[in-house]
This record gives structure tokens, C-alpha cells and sequence, in this order.
């Protein structure tokens, strides 16, 4: 092998070229570095910490289960099956012939967050010092390999070298909680992980399976879902199931934001149709936006933070989906409308004060346009951190120009990683903290902003915010 | 109290941070850092002027009318209520308690250009040298009281002093202009205050109350509008009134822009409909897209500036309208439409030399999508000044970078405040004409124009735009 | 004539100002700046080179039929006969005064891209040196018309000047190429002129005209169009023609980039309908939608290169339209959508290897919101260049800001200058080659890549994407 070129950490990484600026974001961004990590939001399983088993293979850890660097591959004419994508574990020889595509194709991640989360976790977790290629991909294979192996690597260890605070999961309704109530009673284990409510499936009652999750939502809750009202109150029980858990928000997920109550007896006859498969699309929409509202109802009584992601065509090549299942990077971003959509939620709870929501989107139109102006008007509404394509230098830095001048900081929600490449939590929110402090640095540098003010509100963005937005 | 912090404005507030470009940004500016301010659309009452009583307390001066400060005070839980909105006065002790409020939350303000206007009122109106806070609210609230009496802070030498060229107002058009006519009158007033010429409500023929607006207008101007000729005719009579009384432009807002004429007998026919109070909404809007398109023909006879200012949900939270009235803070903008939406309008008056069309919008992808395109090729259609929400620096300078390359300057109206708040005037031009002076800048710095066309670009910007788009 | 303001080019013109950026940027742009030129899409005509005539005056040269030129000086109320648009050439006389219109309106041009070609055409090609103005119309126009009198200013020699490497023109289906027959017979040319399949009007079966169309096929194609069947074999036919004349790719630019087969027979009998011109628009459409879905079947089998320019109302200003014709500057943009429209394409082609699409946009919110998410997971997806209003220096920043942090460089198609106006060839791709070097300096700066990944990403973009995007 001939010398390869090295890969290495800037200190000054994402904060300004100008001299004046970078000054100022340096000393920002000093007051936050080294503060503990609140996660509100993602997707790591609460499993891998109570059971504190050794991560796999490189492969298994950082190429298959992460579609953002899976879509990357696809693109470039790497098939799914190659990176082991919808199949069972890798053996050996395959695992490291996927680890040698992700090396061989390094350039394709230049200027994307792949490149820069990557080369960070390379780096400082795992020590590589040369940059992947072809030439170097085996060695670099056998070092994270090794390293996967020792004590300090196991999920535990990195948790508290992560300097993890809170870490919220993201869970089915009709889950037990078994692991985060293990970690509970754990009398070793220090750290808070809270599961979050995830109910879209139960509330999609026009896709095919519905029925099924209707069932067993009773058969897991104990309430009769034969009547709307009783799968409302099968869908409460759980929800105070999570909350003793330790939830604190729902998150829901649909091809659109609106929530809109039906009169009760049109909800409950349609309701009806719906468990015999027999609502027409229509309907079906009407009863599931109808269920959004009920979602918000009970976060307004209950006090779990409601959190909506929406605008998004899943699984847009379904050739993929057929062979390789979902989340494999083929989810396409919509338009987005909050506007309009939200309108009948926020009259019936956008002033209520047990009602809070975090509005995500990947429509970034809708951040100065629509967003950042409920956020600016309504008390329960959050603008959200940047969300999966957005979450990457240049997109991050638009989304605080496009919200802060409407809405200010105070109604932000503080970063949210959203991940489940659990090592590459460290470099998510350290990518967030350096663009926060270079945004900052520029209202200081042209007198918008005295310096002790920007320095408070890092700190609150990276500490305080996301306490409040999601009630911890 | 201890020691606040300081209070001060950076003399290169809002220029770039590279020293390249700050020279010649300061250069620039120079040119018309002190040139008088023309705003030919805005909000300041004719009657301040006219009569010249001192302003009130500080709370009804600076808070309570205005929704850029109220709504975020309101998204952070404050009650409109508590900030005099939609009340009677405040008495002395609640006007003490809002402003208190203010100065409590004036970090929700940090990075917008609410913060900007203010801390630039407090600091070169008041005198004020400390930050705002609880600790600090009741001395600045004093401070500001007591000035607010002196003579200095009339309506008419804040004028003078605010070096105000032309101040157009927003009016009625059954308003009889009687402000206007007495300023005109007045031989100690020279100062230029022009009535803008506002018909929304008598367009809106589906909108409760018109049929009452409709009596109204056949009462003031004399013409019966028992039938459509006649209501015509009517509106004609007022633009003419307002003509008279110095007039340049008519002010459109309504939820889109597009503006179509009907078949005669038609239009006539849904008018009658109209005046029984029995339309269809289908019917009501098309005969509304009539009318403005009766407005748009009358614009290109009697040459009335035409100004769109379309795409909002006005008064967005229905119970905080009911409580409070409208223009409290909760109009949430929509998706714009111009290219489709237009497309009628510029067919029949697009080339027409007498028609001049001025275009406004609060979803600023359709600035380098539809705006500019349209105003760099139809002689009639300029692109109006970032308004609202994007009235504030990093939206002035995406606009210019949206706009510039495909319409240039020459097509741009210059800065318009659009503002009731009459103190802010001079923030508000301040800042825009520093951000035209920061991107002009960087077209100099780059090489793609020589400084002295960028200087006579800004000055032109200043001080020749508005006369040509407002034919002032 | 007084002395006039000197016309110069900045060497370091559009490279960012910070000291540190310009410093590697400019060593970034050093590896391409001499590099060959490749021009994958455009609208220069064959015959030029083929028969390699002198260029007519200025005005015809570079006015009468450049809209992007034209556009502007409408816009300041030039009318469009003054610049001889859609009428036979100008006299001498009307010649000299358009060029004095255009020299007269020359600070309407200021920041836009139009200013940056003309002025670098002005200076490096045609050696003027004073900036244009009513003063000194008259000699720059001598001066021009004097140089395209030189051997020097003949088509094959400024080919060989600009260094062009490939040229490819857009064409009808119908067109013989012998032009592009003539180049590739003559053992004088080297240069290598690509012809473009060109289909739009045959696809458009509910236009008026278009069964002259089909005929037109059918006699060109020797393959009879009565049946469906036989039209698409006639298209075959056409396309394997211009396949043996060494075309790459078939161009599209319909109002939406929807493509969806039909059922066999719905599509055989909508045929029948659209030959005896008794289509509904409704059925138009699908019939349409079906045409260009057998266009990316064909693509598929027979390797052109699928192009999409979508999105424009063309000729808004119908009585502009009526007198001079299309292309005259009055095609506004309309919102994109990729995501839902390409839907039922990507379904069947998506990751077909012989098939490859690159998609334009003149909707810059679709860039990281459809366009970069497909083409960062569909390996048959292509980014294509910054087109039409979007071909100018802020534009580009934010296109490869929009694209890179989601699809990176490598699914970029390089730059496409679309051009009719040959002698800005140079001055178009001096732009792109200067604003990649700009946005890949501030990645190398704030520790996103190192330098030379920065280089390398640079060349490939020039010399190696559009190969690959266009498979030249």
C-alpha cells in the first residue's frame, strides 16, 4: 500500500474563515463543547443499553442499518443486497467487501453530513488516521474491528463517554418496555432513557394490516376496541403505560399535518367501516385525521409533547421496497403545508397550555413562510431542529436564518440528532453545536447581538431548549 | 439595580465583517446614510400630523398597536390582554406592567428585527443606554414617558426630525381625507402626507357586511349602486376624491391575486346576486376577481399605482380574533401563486403604458421563481420591497439575491416601511438601506460592478425607485 | 465624447472575497480554468460550423435573437420591434439604434448575468475597453462590427478558440441533419457537433397542429402513423437516425415531467382520437404523459439520455406572443413537482441500467426537497445544471448548496451552458468553472474536504460528469 493521504479533525471545523468571526465563534462555541448530550428524539434501540452486548462487525454497526449511507452506495450503482439492506447478518467475507464499496466510493460522501459524521467517528472513536480508500478500506475494516471488541466499546461505556444525558427511543404503542423498565430497576445504570409514542400505524386505518393493529392494541391494552371509544381509550392506556415509563412526547409521522375532529357519531360509524375494511379513501383520511385530533386532545390533557413529521412519500421506488423492505433511503420528500393544515388543531388547542407541539419538516419553504410564524404567534407550537436531509451544514445554517428572524431562538427546539447510528450521535450534535456558534458569531460580528447575549443563548439552545420543548 | 449592560448601536451594524467588503460597504452607505426617507406605503394615522397631540405612555406608543412586538411577547405565553390589545388604554399601572413584560422577554427578541428597531428607538430616540430587563424596565419606561412629553416628540417635529420626504397613509374609500385636506391647508405645514387609495372590503362581495359597505360607498360618493355600472362608477368617484387629495396608489389585499374580467351581463347579473346577500362562494369569487380586475382598468386611466399584497390567513386563531380583534399578530402566510394567477391580468394591461403594477408577497420562493421573471419583462410589473415577515436583514438580503440577478434594480421599488409604528421609520429605512449597501457590496468586491455604479445603484435605490414605481 | 469609464475583467472575479477562500480558490480554479470545454446541451445551429459564414452586425449577432438580452430592455419599456425581434434583419440604421438601446439601458443589466457575458465578450473577444452608454455606443459598435468582419471571427475559428471539445445542438425529430452529415463528411473539421433528439411537438397531441405533425413523421420516417403503433416505431426510427449521427440524448420540455403508461389498447384508441384532433384535454394529457413514458422506454433500450426541462408558461403575454413570436422573454416559471410526477417512471426505469435521466429545474425549492434526494438514492438520476434564470453567479451558489449536502458532487451532470448565443459559450462556463472553485473553496476552509479532494471534485465536475451524465 502505498502512503495514503491522512484523515484528521480541524479544531476550527464549520466555524467561519473571516478572522473577526471566527474569534467570536470560537469563544461560543467553547462555552457549549463539552456539555452532556440531550436526545430527545431518535431511534437507537433501548435494548442495546440494558443488555450491553458488543456491537458487530464494522459493516453491521455503520453501512446496513444507516440509509443515509446506504442511499449514497445505491446511488452510485452499489446494489442494497450488497450492503446486506432487507437480509439477515453478513458473513465475513461479505461484510468486508460492503465495508471495501463504502471506501471505494468515499468521494461520493464529499459535502454531504455522511462525510463529515464519518470522518469524525473514524477519527476520534476509532483512531483511523488515513483516509478510506480502496488501498486502505481492509485496514481500516480490521482496526474498527478490533476496536468493537474491547470494553470500552460496548454501549454502556460509550453512552456515559458520549456524555449522553437524556436518550429517547422510539417505540410501538403495544410494547412492553421491557428494556427501558430493566434500565429502570438497574441499579448499576445512571442514565435516562425514555421511550417515545409512536402510534401511526394504529392510526392509519386505510392501509392494509390496520385491522390487526386494532386487535392487538386490545389484546396488549386489555380495553375493547370493537367501538371507536374504546379504541380511544385503548390508545390512552398506553399512552399512560409510556408516560409510567417515562415518556414525555408522541411523535407522529403521516403524509400530512392536519387534525381535525368529526361530530362522534359520524367518527364512531366510520370507525365501524373501518374495522370491517370497508371505508372508502376518503373516509379513511377524514377518520385518521380525526385520530391526529384525538392525539392532540390527549397531549393536551396528558401532557405528552406532540411531535409531527410529515411530508414525506415512503418508499418511493416500490421494487425496493418489495426486495428490501422499508427505510432504505428511497423516502422522497412532498411539499409541505402547515398553514392551512393545522388550522383547525390550533383553534381547538393552540392556546391551551397543557398542549405543546414540534413541528418538523423537509420542506424548507415552509420554515420562514409558515412555520417560524405559528411558532412566533402560537405558545404550544416548536419549530423543530432540521430534520434528515436538512440535518447538514449548509441546510442547518439556512434554517436559522429562515426561523430566527420570525420566530427568534427561544422557540427552537434545540437539536435533535433523530438517529439510530448510535455512534455517530457525538459528531450529529457537535456538527450542530459548531454551526450554532458560527450562526451567532454573524449577528455579533455586525452589532445585532452583544456577545454575552449570543453566549447565553448557545447555551440555551443546546441545554435549556430541548428541556422545555420536550418537557424533561 | 446593579450594573446593567450597556445599550449601544455599532456604527457598521448590519455591514459585512470581511474588511474588503466593509470598506466599501461604509463607502456606500455614505451616500445615503442621510438622505431624506420617502415611504410611499405605510400605516401612520394622517391625524397624528394633521393635529399634532403628544403621544401617549410608552406601552400605547411602542406596544399595545403594534403586532410585530405583540405576537412574540404572546408566544411566550404573555396575554394580548395584558398588552392592551384590542381594550380601551391601559391605565398607568398595566402600562407599566406591559412594558415591564417587554423588557422581561427581551431576549425572545435576539436575532429579529423587532430587537433592531427597537434598541435603535431606544438608543437614538430616547437616550436609553442600558439593556432592557426586569432589573431596568421601569427606569427606561420612565425615561421614555417623560420624553415622549417634551415638544421635540410631537408628530410634526419627529417628521422634520425624522427627515420624512413623502408619508403616504392607508385610508378608506369613504373616508373624506379631512386630515389630508387640513395638512394641505395648514401654511405652517410642508411636509407631504398622501392618502392611499385601500377598496379590500368593498371588493370582498362574499364577506358578511358588504351589502352594508355597498350602501355606504353609494351614500359618500352620491352614486347609486343599486347595479354593478353604478357601483363602478362609485369607486371611480372616490379614487377620484383621492386623486384630489394627492393619491398615488391603490392598495390590494386579498387571499390571491388573480383579477379576471367577466362578461358583462354576467358580472352584473352576480352583483345583483351580490346586493341580496345570496352568491355562492364560487360566484362570490369570481365576481371579487372581476372587480379588482375593474380596479386594475382603472389603475391604467387614471394612473394610480396598482400594489398587491396577497397570500395570508388573516387572523389564523379564531378565538384570539374573537377576543381580540384582527391585526394581532396571528395572520399566517400561504403558498404564493403569480405566474398562473396573473396570467389575465398582464394579458390585458401588462404592456398597457398607463398601468404600473407593484408586487408584494410573503412566500419568498416565488421571488426568483414568478416575481422577478415577471418584472424583467413587463414594463408595468415591479417587484415591491420585502415585506412583513421579511422585512429584517437576512430575508432583505435573500430577497436582493432572489431578485437581482433576473429583474436587476432598476425594476425593485425601494424600501417601503409599511408600518403604523411611527417611530420605527427611520430603523426600518436605516436598515435596509445598510443591507443594499452590504449586497451591493459584494457584487463590487467580486468584480461583477464598478464601485461608482454601485454607489449610483444605491442611491438611485433611495431616492429614485420609489418616485418612478409610486409616480410620486 | 467626454472620457469614458474604462471596461475591465477582474482576474479574481467572482471568487469569494476572504483572503483565505480566495487564496484556495483560486489555485482550485487554476486546475480547470484552460480546460476544454464541453457543451452537452444547446441551441447553437450546426450550420453555422457546417458552413462557417461571417457573423451579420452586433445587433443581430447579439441582440435579435437573445431573449435573455431582449427581456430586460422590454422591461424598461424598449419595445421589442426596435430590436428586430421575430421580423426579417434589421436595416443598418435600426441596427445602430438597437445597439444604442442596448449601450443606453446598460445599468438595467447591473447584477445580473446577462452584464458578466456581454462584458466579458465585450473586453476579452471583441477588445473594448470604455463601459457602455449612449456616449459610447456608436464606436463599440464599429469596433464589433469591424472584428466579425476578421478570418478570426469566423464560427470554425472562435470553435477552435473557446477550445470547444463538444457541441451538441437541439433538433426536430423530422430534420435530416445534414449539417451535422456535413461536419462529420469534411476532412477540414475536427470538432465534434452532436445533434439532440428534440421531440416536444409530436408528443403534444392536444395542441392545435399536431396532426400535421404526425404526418410529417410518416413522410420523413417512410413508417405509417395511422396507429399508435406505427407513430412509435416512426419515433424509433427518427432516433435511431440521430443515434447514427452521433446524438447522446432526447430533450423534453413538457408542463410536467408526469410519464405513465397506458393499457395497451386505451392507448391505441386515445390515438385514433388525437388523429381525427377529437381529444379531450383530460385525455391529452394521459396520452401525452403515455408518449413521453414510451420515450424513457426507448431511452431505456437505446441509450439516449433522458432530459427534462419542465415547468414554464411559455408566451405569457399572448399579444406579444401574436407580434413577435415565441421565445421573446416572456416564459415565466411555474412550481415544480418531481417527486409525484416521476413516480410512475421511476417505477419502471428507475434503476433500469440502461436508462439515465437528468432533471432541470427553474423551481429552486424542488432542489433539496425532490431533485437531489432522487438522485441520491435512483442511480439512473441526474442533478442537472443551474438553467435559465438559475444560470447566474448567486443562483449557482445555491444550487450546489441546495444539492451537494443530500447528493454530493457525483450525480451533478457539470455545466450546460443551453445557449443560442454562441460567443457567450466562454463567458458561461468562465462562470460555473469560477463559482464550483468559490463553493468548493469555503468546503476546503471551514474543514469539510481537504484541498486536493477540493481539486479533484473540481476537474471531474469540468471534464468528467458530463461525459458520464451524457454518456458522450
Amino acid at each position: 500500500m502505498r502512503s495514503a493521504p491522512s484523515l484528521q479533525l480541524d479544531p476550527d471545523r464549520l466555524l467561519p474563515t473571516d478572522p473577526t468571526r471566527r474569534d467570536i465563534a470560537r469563544r461560543l462555541h467553547g462555552q457549549v463543547e463539552s456539555l452532556p448530550i440531550i436526545s430527545p428524539h431518535g431511534h437507537v434501540p433501548a435494548g442495546w443499553l440494558a443488555h450491553d452486548l458488543p456491537f458487530g462487525d464494522p459493516t453491521s454497526l455503520l453501512i446496513t442499518p444507516d440509509h443515509y449511507v446506504n442511499r449514497l452506495l445505491h446511488s452510485q450503482g452499489v446494489s442494497l443486497a450488497t450492503l446486506g439492506v432487507g437480509q439477515g447478518p453478513l458473513d465475513a467475507d461479505a461484510s468486508r467487501a460492503a465495508f471495501r464499496a463504502l471506501c471505494e466510493n468515499w468521494s461520493a460522501y464529499r459535502g454531504t453530513p455522511v462525510r463529515y459524521w464519518l470522518q469524525m467517528q473514524f477519527v476520534d472513536l476509532f483512531g483511523i488516521d488515513v483516509r478510506p480508500s480502496a488501498e486502505t478500506a481492509d485496514a481500516i475494516y480490521d482496526q474498527i474491528a478490533a476496536t468493537l471488541l474491547t470494553p470500552e466499546f460496548r454501549p454502556r461505556a460509550l453512552f456515559e463517554r458520549f456524555k449522553v444525558e437524556v436518550l429517547a427511543t422510539t417505540d410501538d404503542p403495544c410494547d412492553d418496555l421491557a428494556d427501558h423498565a430493566f434500565l429502570a430497576d438497574d441499579p448499576t445504570w445512571t442514565g435516562r432513557v425514555l421511550p417515545t409514542f409512536r402510534p401511526d400505524k394504529y392510526l392509519e386505518v386505510g392501509v392494509a394490516g390496520w385491522v390487526e393493529h386494532a386487535d392487538r392494541l386490545q389484546e396488549v391494552s386489555g380495553v375493547d376496541t370493537a367501538e371507536l371509544s374504546g379504541f380511544i381509550d385503548a390508545l390512552q392506556a398506553r399512552r399512560d403505560h409510556f408516560r409510567a415509563h417515562g415518556a414525555v412526547s408522541a411523535d407522529h409521522s403521516h403524509a400530512d399535518v392536519q387534525a381535525e375532529k368529526l361530530p362522534t357519531e359520524e367518527a364512531a360509524e366510520l370507525y365501524r367501516l373501518a374495522r370491517k375494511g370497508s371505508l372508502e379513501p376518503v373516509e379513511a383520511l377524514a377518520l385518521r385525521r380525526h385520530l391526529l385530533w384525538e392525539m392532540a386532545r390527549m397531549s393536551s390533557e396528558d401532557g405528552l409533547v406532540m411531535t409531527l413529521h410529515p411530508g414525506v412519500s415512503r418508499n418511493h421506488h416500490g421494487p425496493s421496497h418489495a426486495a428490501f423492505g422499508a427505510d432504505v433511503g428511497a423516502d422522497i420528500p412532498l411539499p409541505g403545508d402547515f398553514t392551512r393544515a393545522l388550522k383547525p388543531l390550533l383553534q381547538d388547542f393552540g392556546t391551551n397550555p397543557g398542549f405543546q407541539l414540534v413541528l418538523f419538516t423537509l420542506d424548507e419553504t415552509t420554515l420562514s413562510r409558515e412555520i417560524a410564524p405559528l411558532a412566533g404567534f402560537y405558545p404550544s407550537v416548536w419549530v423543530g431542529a432540521p430534520w434528515w436531509f436538512m440535518d447538514a451544514p449548509e441546510a442547518i445554517l439556512r434554517h436559522r436564518s429562515a426561523v430566527t428572524e420570525t420566530a427568534g431562538f427561544s422557540k427552537t427546539s434545540g437539536f435533535i440528532d433523530d438517529t439510530r447510528a448510535f455512534c455517530s450521535i457525538p459528531s450529529r450534535h457537535d456538527m450542530a453545536r459548531r454551526l450554532d456558534a458560527t450562526y451567532l458569531s454573524g449577528l455579533v460580528a455586525d452589532g445585532r447581538l452583544d456577545e454575552d447575549e449570543a453566549a447565553e443563548t448557545l447555551v440555551e439552545i443546546v441545554s435549556v431548549n430541548p428541556r422545555k420543548a420536550f418537557r424533561l
